[in-house]
């Protein structure tokens, strides 16, 4: 029991916020608390998916959430990043920067995400596929991490 | 209390998901059963948003949905329809014509939503914010609609 913070984003890929409510779906089922950090537009997209906060209950700003990373206000067992772009890869690599202790998965969907899953140079999980709004690929493969994740923590 | 279609097309606008659950939360509120005709894939990404399905519990796929309308098998006091492109366009034409006695709103999002909006010759209320993924602008307009609207049937 515990909480998890998910990453995300600017929202111009549709299968963020869906992902964003799956994966708190799951955590949640595994016991866990799900936070989201985001900026405003992308936690507005999140919002209006789940009027009634049945998935997602907890926002933060995601500069907030990473400065509190950084000053050791607030720890978490694990952090689920999800990235689209270069700017998505900067502020995981900041995250992860600030919060070692953290098991990090690295969600990267889009066209670029293969692309971009190869800059990556610190360390997490990855969970990789190009895809844009068809969930199916990257569901199967981030089932599997985030069964062996919650085991983990 | 009454069954009403959410129709939607493609989901290549990251909003289009998110609306939907927010349109089926509304419905709900007011007592009524949303039912969404998707194709597959934009199915798939609403489901993803959605995995205890507590806004959407009845899908269909579109072509059947416009096929029971057409034959008399279902009807549906109001239809709302999300519409973003030419396709969404059509099938919302196909659908009015099809179900003359049902109250039609056509939301209309995405870059191009005014000159979508202005191609519409069918009966309908129209709902339009040339918007992606800022839901702000839409939600205010749609908010309005809808409660005159579950007032209407």
């Amino acid at each position: 029991m515990g909480e998890v913070l998910i990453l995300i984003g600017c929202p111009q890929i549709p299968v963020q916020s869906p992902l964003v409510l799956y994966i708190a779906d799951f955590l949640q089922d595994a016991g866990h608390h799900p936070v989201v950090a985001a900026n405003p537009s992308a936690k507005q997209l999140v919002k209006t998916s789940d009027p009634k906060s049945h998935y997602v209950s907890e926002y933060k700003d995601v500069e907030k959430a990473i400065g509190e990373l950084a000053d050791g206000t607030v720890q978490y067992p694990l952090i689920i990043s999800l990235i689209h772009n270069d700017a998505g890869l900067t502020y995981t690599a900041t995250t992860s920067a600030v919060a070692p202790k953290s098991l990090l998965i690295s969600v990267l969907f889009g066209e670029h995400a293969y692309d971009l899953a190869e800059e990556i140079e610190y360390p997490t999980e990855k969970v990789v596929a190009p895809v844009t709004h068809n969930t199916r690929p990257l569901l199967i493969k981030l089932d599997e991490v985030l069964e062996w994740a919650v085991l983990k923590i």
